[in-house]
């Protein structure tokens, strides 16, 4: 385990896909928010940002259980990897077949929510029986479909926005960090902000603090500083009032899982963003990749929401907020109804429910890089 | 200034309109929110709370105004008798008639948009001309017909939400604090929760923890836990979407200032709870005093929004929250425009805003008392 302080190396974190040397530090090794090693997963321990980049070296199945429960690797994409990642450890780890498959249910039942940590160990899971190096080559491509992904969801969120907003620059509300740290190198809804921004035509960026976990300010807000964009950080609550108010042009979030229909399960708060987007008629984007979608759900309804207990809600970094044993209601994500959605912007595709169109019929276009 | 535990004496502070004794102390005499005592303004350090019950003691007007400005006495019905005993406290001191005058400018301009602060300075310096014991008399007039009110607004939003709500119990979602320590004695919002609980048909309150302050998280579960009602708190994001879950029978808000066409300023995040009580079809009641009623400014566009500043929002409790230097958009308050109103409860009357009655021609009432 190395620790940096978070002032160095901040640019082979947030402006990895273009590989370029780093500003400050000059190395030309990328740190990947999670990536295999010398014979392991290093992941950045988010929980420490923004005031330390520590890499956690994990070497065991039950430690990478606990990082991703404690979150020190969260965001539906990079969770993804964690599976398939997983899984190639345990492939190097366990000789016995049916304890590697009991390993891998405990690891795919970490979190609840996102689609993509089951979706990873199970792809990583139908590699098993060509041996260990085979599970490792199928995480790794993983990996690297998820860098790509992402890099088209960017041009594709950007030509979008460029069609529905009318104004020259755009202001663009977020919440929770759907950046570079929630995947594996450049991020999903914050990806397309960051798209806009290096074309040039980025006013502000509007992003949510995140309660309970705060992961707006405490990581986009850091990875918007690294990208030098202007942007203004705000309490959730504030959004949908300032989005009534003009102050934003659209709505940009990620997502832990699409279903059939279009409904999306997010981050507690994109919910009342997207009744604020339709109360203010803006568009209301949804910006993930494709392995986020879970045609196996039909809605929103069918979706388990993660009720994360009562610590992070009367607290915060150890500082007591409510009364001693106050009980809480803690819902992690909410589920968006598709009918409020103005466009699923995939690696391959836009879709529009709100107008009726459904991911089973719109055709995949390619993977963009330019 | 005393100090005292925060886990005695608490039923003085929540229960004071009933006069009971204190179950913990025995004490007979009341510890106020704010009141005159000995000469000079005395009340509870509500930055404090939960952890701690400080009786602070001003003497001097720049005292009140710092207290005013970093909450320690907060709530719009407490600022308006903050501002008449703090006139009651110049007319004690300033000889020069001038210089009152500009104090009073000064406290009256302490915080911007709740209404009431401005009234109560305006109402105790209209009995300036006669003496200082005639403005302590009008500053506990106010401070009386504020105990009165509450009690009043308690009884008819119990029976309006007897009407509202077709279940058999009632659960309640709330934000901020509208209790006790945001008046006198006895809440406007949390007073209505408190007397349907004393009414023995509360199932559960829903307060919201209402950042970047946490005056719901700090303050409401506290004067829940000693009233002894059922309640739950959660960050403010999950209360628009557990409204579309069918979470809660209605919404109970307090106002800052309500406008001549029944537009309502109130805490940051009443608007996304009015947008999703409105999407789930339930009621959302504003509760408040006829003093937080402003005729003079004819809607929600005409009111100033306080901005605090960034350190609220990139920060609690000495521990930072986002990058140093992070900017800010930091609304203290938003406006619910009035047809998102189902109805306006004060010490009076009802009005059914959405239903195209307006405060100019809906008749008073009576003050209830029982």
């Amino acid at each position: 385990m190395s620790q940096r302080d978070a002032l160095t190396c901040v640019q082979r974190v947030t402006r990895l896909n273009s590989h370029q040397l780093c500003d400050l530090c000059q190395l030309e090794d990328l740190v990947r928010t999670i990536d295999w090693a010398d014979g392991a997963i290093e992941l950045i321990d988010q929980t420490k940002l923004p005031s330390q980049v520590d890499i956690r070296r994990v070497t065991t199945i039950d430690d990478l259980i606990t990082d991703i429960q404690r979150l020190a690797v969260r965001g539906a994409p990079a969770l993804g990897v964690a599976g398939a990642l997983g899984v190639a450890l345990l492939a190097q780890q366990r000789e016995d077949r049916q304890e590697l498959e009991e390993d891998a249910s405990r690891l795919r039942a970490a979190r609840p929510t996102a689609v993509n940590l089951s979706w990873g160990v199970d792809r990583a899971m139908k590699t098993v029986d060509s041996g260990p190096e085979a599970v490792l080559d199928e995480a790794r491509t993983i990996r690297d479909e998820d860098i790509a992904a992402c890099l088209s969801i960017g041009l594709y969120g950007a030509d979008l926005m460029h069609d529905l907003i009318k104004r020259q620059s755009a202001r663009i509300m977020t919440i929770c960090n759907t950046g570079g740290l929630a995947t594996v190198e450049r991020g999903t809804a914050l990806g397309v902000i960051q798209t806009i921004f290096e074309q040039g035509w980025l006013e502000e960026a509007l992003p949510l603090e995140t309660r309970p976990l705060l992961q707006g300010a405490r990581l986009t807000t850091w990875e918007l500083s690294q990208m030098g964009a202007p942007y203004r950080l705000m309490v959730d609550s504030a959004g949908p009032f300032l989005l009534s108010r003009g102050r934003a042009d659209a709505v940009c979030i990620g997502a832990d899982r699409i279903t059939a229909n279009g409904d999306t399960a997010n981050k507690i708060g994109s919910f009342s963003l997207a009744l604020a987007a339709q109360h203010a008629g803006i568009p209301f984007v949804v910006a993930a990749p494709e392995s986020t979608i879970d045609m196996s759900t039909p809605d929103g309804e069918a979706i388990t929401i993660e009720d994360r207990g009562p610590d992070e809600v009367a607290g915060f970094h150890g500082v007591r907020t409510a009364v001693p044993g106050a009980p809480t209601l803690n819902p992690a994500f909410d589920v968006t109804p598709h009918h409020l959605i103005t466009a699923i912007v995939t690696d391959r595709r836009i879709v529009h429910p709100n107008q009726g169109e459904t991911l089973s019929t719109v055709p995949f276009g390619s993977t963009r890089s330019v």
